[in-house]
């Protein structure tokens, strides 16, 4: 008996509950975890087109033995930029899902910096034929600044069509705190849309007080993922927030958190991961880990898979995610230690998509991809004399990096002069930095200096440089530099380290300059080669270059970060001088 | 400042937040209940256009002084028919928003078994001029079974247009467990267009087991507000039921499930009153009586107060109510005590509507009536001759009442008979009973005999009979019955007392036979007067002898009752004869 319509289905599933006819699928012998009254049951699970129909004794077409395993609802990941992994939705399901994650909220902010809305709907479109529940929050800050030049203007009237999406659940985090704070109209504009059409809003407030916590709740903002002490968790919640605990390649906030987590309010609490990279991902896992992190310090399993599950769900109003009761879907995970869930099955809607950490659905389907998402590296020519930093005297104004923190310091040093031409020197440290705008051929270039990076020889260059994503190269030498651009101009985008004038490794990221066509254990080999020819060449940091680089561009984390428009200080909001006058 | 637009309203939203304006309100020196962490915080509360836009150090253009009082989110009651108060809504609103109700889900399954859907239009357009939020959920179940005549059928088709009113949020009370384990055609219709809309389910499983909350859930059903054992509610809970904790006129629940309610489960119930009459309502007010009853049994009160608001808004969701935070509605209660929550203010959407018992917002605007809704009741030429009951023995089925309880038990005694008719008995308490017919004409008359109302002269009659709403009358002869019967022809519905042909005390209900056109004080004061007038003619028990006859004609709760097709035994869900073979 299958069913069809709508009508068909509830029908099917009503006698299914009733016994009348045998369920799809049953599973027997599952320990299931009830996430609303904190116990464990053992009895049946019936499934019926995807959903389970009942709890307790039942009969079913196909009979799945859980020999005894705990059977909890699969996880939610709150908030996901899936671009940070480096493949595109298709791939990243394949890398997730055998870590129990069947549903997650992405924000595809970076591809629509680059692309706009056919980022957008690229990202929409893929994650139709992937068997894990992607939804969207629509970008709120492309560009995510004025100081930069971005692929894409997003404005409330180019969202506004995604609304009737069904995948699109409202407005990603709100970022732009001066523009709220000031109620700039388009912001307003983008706030009023979602709000008028039911749907939900995220936030950003890192390191904010609770005045800015007013405002933002004041503007129907729901969530945060960005604080990280548990006074500031509890500062957010008591005004009507959720907060997410958040647990990335970069930013880890979970165990600072966790101590606010009391019986009364875990409701309020939930795991995102936001950024994390595909080697991350295949290593740690993704919420599986924060589960397992939180059980380990202390939190109760049970408290634990709630926050992964049924009060993500909650929030986002998926009123049908979030636990293994009849009605909702049958997105379940089994696994033996309730003190160390470690995920041995997967199903999305009854089907078994992973066994033993492996993805075992369908096979994603590869796809001719247009060229407005794989053509996105627009450079004019380049040449030596386009990295030319003029300086009036040798002293200069330096980005000075701190390793695995967002944070740069501004420093004022003596740097090596040449011709009126600032000149690197890797005995001091002081590389060139440039950002290099890639989307519209302006030609636009900001140079910097920047100590701290520790290259000893030739340049490194990407196009993953948040939020607009033009290059960002550093180098010893122009000559590398320009050879690092160009050759991101011929992969298409990606990372790619220079020595001698010739690419010694390289990472092509067609896909918006973001994401790989590749698989993600192809792109996690990839960067291995990268990283290791990086040692090769003399670096010794104990932190990520590529991932440093990626966010020098930022210029919303103080002090000093280049953009394309030149060196931006973050403290007083405005462009400033290399040469110190 | 005033703003009309939502742009408008959001950005003075925001600039009061920031301090760029001052507040419309600011409420000082309050103790804020914060119901997310459970805590209590001094500090002001600014609103602006009725939403709160900041907790902090605020000004305002006007400012209230709290003097030391606990503020807390307003009450919600979660399931209530209206029309149990005998008032309609804008008076019930009078009523009940002293006692720190701000927000009702409303049934209106009496109304509508009358009127079908101009009675539904009627409460919706009444609910529209009143200070309380009023949310909808439409009749499921009109009529309520096939084994009575209703004034009205509402089918799937009937139902759909309301979806899209602003306040329906969904299906009520799916109480025909029959029709919905058999999956019947017009039920699953329902059922689908509710879930299509995405709205939410209500359900009624009185004294149903697991199996059957399997058969609810899988339907979609999401709330059960019959349930009285802490077992049978941890049941539903672990299905994915709320549940609401009921405290009615009759059915009182609160106290038997409070000790399924643990920090770690509290979020899935709430409170709800079902039916409250006005007597009740003024008396022993609303969900502030479920609040400082809990308490008063070792509820702490911070979750009493979060069921009684948090949760249920939860359930629904309404995402702007029932918390004490910025963009939330500024639907306020304010009390001294918070060990015994008496409310001395209510404040709607920042608007003071309650002082010290007493409603203080606008006038209840006073309409004229469609006839339509005043005009229900219709009935052919009757005679005593209509109210004969042919034995053919001295046996009968006899309807036996439990005091204070909707159950009857099924006797089977000897009764009086005169020329082949029954005759009441006053000595044996053998009393005849009838249900006319009173929508349409058709002269359908069901009679019986029922034993335990203990009247001693006279009859007695009321158009309030679930759930069709026939006429239902008692008596000690027939001529004083069919005068009663005629006499709420006479007043258009309602109460009456007749005795030797002479109404002697009557309660006009003009609204569907349900409801009065008058004030609460002014029903309450008719009310008393029946009630006394009563005791007068010798009644003597210790239960409401009109209340006990309403629910005489509801043929879904055990053994026997009178529908206006007979005597109709629930058990074997047949009509049967008076007169035993």
């Amino acid at each position: 008996m299958t069913a069809n319509t709508p009508k068909d289905i509830l029908t099917k599933r009503i006698r299914t509950a009733n016994k009348d006819v045998p369920a799809d699928v049953v599973i027997k012998n599952g320990r299931i975890i009830d996430v609303f009254n904190m116990e464990v049951l053992e009895a049946d699970i019936a499934i019926t087109e995807g959903t389970i129909a009942g709890i307790g004794e039942y009969d079913g077409n196909e009979v799945i033995d859980a020999h005894g395993k705990y059977i909890a609802p699969a996880f939610i990941d709150g908030h996901v930029h899936i671009e940070s992994s480096m493949v595109p939705p298709e791939e990243f399901a394949r890398v997730v899902l055998p870590h129990g994650v069947t549903t997650i909220v992405t924000d595809p902010h970076e591809v629509a910096n680059v692309c706009g809305n056919r980022g957008i709907q690229f990202m929409l479109d893929q994650a139709k034929d992937t068997c894990m529940d992607m939804h969207f929050m629509l970008p709120s800050c492309v560009p995510a600044t004025p100081f930069e030049n971005a692929g894409a203007r997003l404005m409330d009237e180019d969202l506004r069509p995604y609304y009737d999406h069904p995948q699109v659940l409202g407005l990603a985090e709100v970022m732009d705190y001066p523009s709220l704070r000031s109620a700039a109209p388009d912001l307003i504009g983008k706030l009023t849309s979602t709000t008028l059409e039911g749907k939900k809003i995220d936030g950003h407030l890192a390191g904010l007080d609770p005045h800015a916590i007013n405002i933002y709740r004041a503007a129907g903002v729901l969530t945060d993922h960005e604080c990280n002490t548990p006074g500031d968790a509890l500062e957010r919640i008591r005004r009507g927030m959720y907060v997410m605990m958040r647990e990335g390649s970069v930013a880890k906030d979970l165990l600072a958190l966790l101590p606010a987590v009391k019986p009364h309010n875990s409701r309020r609490f939930f795991f995102c991961t936001d950024d994390k990279h595909i080697d991350d991902l295949l290593r740690n896992g993704s919420i599986d880990h924060h589960v397992r992190l939180a059980i380990a310090n202390g939190t109760d399993p049970m408290t634990a898979i709630q926050m992964a599950s049924l009060n993500a769900a909650e929030c986002y109003g998926l009123t049908d995610k979030g636990a293994v009761a009849p009605g909702y879907k049958a997105d379940l995970i089994l696994f033996d230690d309730l003190n160390d869930p470690v995920i041995s099955d997967v199903y999305k809607e009854g089907k078994h998509v992973a066994k033993n950490g492996s993805y075992i659905g369908p096979a994603p389907g590869r796809k001719d991809l247009a060229s407005a998402i794989t053509n996105t590296v627009h450079l004019p020519e380049l040449s030596e004399v386009s990295l030319k930093i003029p300086m009036e005297s040798s002293k200069a104004n330096v980005i000075k990096i701190n390793p695995n923190s967002l944070r740069t310091d501004h420093n004022v040093e003596h740097v090596q002069v040449e011709n009126g031409s600032f000149l690197p020197s890797v005995e001091e440290d002081q590389l060139k930095l440039a950002a290099v705008e890639r989307h519209h051929q302006t030609g636009n270039i900001g140079l910097g200096v920047v100590k701290g990076l520790g290259l000893k020889r030739g340049a490194i260059a990407t196009t993953i440089a948040h939020d607009s994503h033009n290059i960002v190269a550093v180098g010893t030498n122009d000559h590398d530099m320009i050879q690092a651009i160009k050759h991101l101009s011929d992969i298409n985008g990606g990372l790619a380290v220079v020595v001698d004038g010739k690419p010694v490794a390289s990472l092509s990221l067609p896909i918006g300059g973001l994401m790989s066509d590749k698989t993600a254990e192809e792109v996690n080999a990839a960067l291995d080669h990268v990283h290791h020819s990086l040692k090769e060449q003399g670096f010794q940091g104990d932190f990520n270059p590529f991932l440093t680089l990626s966010f020098l561009t930022l210029p919303v984390i103080p002090s000093l970060k280049l953009t394309d428009k030149g060196l931006f200080d973050v403290t007083k909001l405005r462009h400033i001088d290399v040469s110190c006058s």
